[in-house]
């Protein structure tokens, strides 16, 4: 997977972006910024966040050229990648509104997408064509500046959700500047994009911890985590996650949660009820076609 | 963990087992008998087996010195081990108790206990006292006599559900043989055995199968397949196992399974109101009680 982008893009040309604002220089934000610089893709990074000391330790890094606020960065950038949790989009999106320069367009990197459209179309009004969703399905168990990475996106995939409001050049500004960073980008609808992201990544956690918290609590958890193996560790080490973070995302996704869900515990009450009943053909069917599945998935 | 055998018991006395005799020579027996021959505790091996090649194949790997007949293995060996399917087991303790040798012990290592021990009770009636149940907790995606590995038990947990009915000296032959392999063996109760792996080790075969099923067979499976990345593969990764031994497994022991399947249950609803509500206090205190518990869990 090379989606770097053509040499006739960059040299006489100039970088793709010659202002690059990153609202949130932690692992995501920052790793977007190193890709950038490494590709040669990036003049001036402008960096804003609530956390002073964590600004400077950006700068001192190399992530950023400077600390600016949501003001001057809706002012002076080319793009501005906001990388803070989703709750907090609409206020920074509303504070940027008059200040927005006239080619600047704004992208994300949620893990949700319908809830940020959402915020965005109330905090942006009729200028909501400035902002295109995106995803980077990318991420790693550290967290902050010093955890920024410009291998971070290579070979990952990023998911953009336009908005028929969004014109072709700024989505292809976004899709470049993500390719730039060695991913390859995706189109898919908002809601589409909630549903698999539920299914794939977000009920894997939530299974995962329900069931963590279910044997710590038992009577005799301590001989229970004793004996616990390989298979109990693989299937549990997720539920280590980020609390704060699995819980913005499980409420900022709560349809496609609770609808994914109803599905998996219909696949559950098979199951159940086949061993119940000692019906092995059933209960063999079923193991039989996930394994099958999970065989035929060559991602390892 | 070292839990060999003190010296004193070796050399001059002669080893610890004159003669062992394996049911079942694949990845479990086949280790067993490796393990006891590399430390110099076993004498003669006599495998037993349906598949001719197979025990023919152990002969030659040296796993065992000859393939003899379940009555003979009764006959002349000083331990049995039945390391085959849970579901032939009784037929072959019937097979075996008219000629079962003065001081033959036999054990088993199967997945699941209460059943083992109702099977053992049926075919050997008043001799129950001779069959001690055993649990390696080991084992390998391998299968069969090529599987075989000295190292298989070492530093491994063999869990012994002991009858009232067996004698100190048994119980205690089964131990220092199974120490003698490098594990550390502990005696539980068979219902609590089978519910302690119920939790830890047959449940998440089931959750996982269970997601994983949904998954591949939701209409849009290719597009979710594609997107999904570490935290899908990590908890789906024991959902490839081995259906016909899993369906045996939870058959075996659905009682256990259904009971832990409903406290499951009862966590998930909790966790499924709160992302309905909207009750992020809720959501946030599971989450954070299960990440503890798995940062805990020091067995990485």
């Amino acid at each position: 997977m090379n989606d770097a982008l053509p040499s006739s893009d960059q040299g006489a040309a100039g970088p793709l972006i010659p202002v690059l604002a990153v609202v949130g220089v932690g692992l995501i934000g920052g790793s977007f910024a190193a890709a950038l610089r490494q590709a040669g893709q990036v003049g001036r990074v402008l960096g804003v966040g609530r956390n002073a000391a964590s600004l400077a330790r950006a700068v001192e890094l190399g992530l950023i050229d400077e600390a600016v606020s949501a003001e001057d960065a809706a002012k002076r950038a080319d793009i501005v990648l906001l990388s803070t949790p989703v709750g907090g989009l609409k206020n920074v999106l509303s504070r940027m509104l008059p200040h927005l320069g006239a080619a600047t367009v704004v992208t994300d990197a949620g893990s949700t997408k319908a809830e940020v459209v959402d915020a965005a179309r109330e905090a942006l009004g009729d200028q909501v064509g400035r902002f295109v969703p995106g995803h980077p399905i990318a991420g790693a168990e550290r967290t902050g500046p010093e955890a920024a990475d410009a291998a971070l996106y290579r070979g990952r995939t990023v998911i953009l959700t336009p908005l028929p409001q969004n014109s072709a050049e700024s989505i292809d500004l976004v899709r470049r500047a993500w390719q730039a960073c060695g991913a390859s980008v995706i189109n898919m609808d908002a809601d589409a994009h909630d549903r698999v992201l539920a299914s794939v990544s977000h009920l894997p956690h939530l299974l995962s911890a329900v069931y963590m918290e279910q044997v710590a609590t038992a009577a005799d958890a301590r001989t229970r985590l004793d004996l616990a193996g390989s298979g109990f560790r693989d299937f549990t080490r997720i539920a280590a996650g980020s609390p704060e973070m699995w819980r913005d995302i499980f409420l900022s996704n709560r349809d496609a949660m609770l609808a994914e869900l109803a599905d998996v515990r219909a696949v559950l009450d098979r199951a159940e009820r086949a061993i119940a009943d000692g019906d092995d053909a059933a209960l063999l069917a079923l193991l039989d076609s996930a394994a099958q599945a999970r065989r035929n998935w060559q991602k390892e």
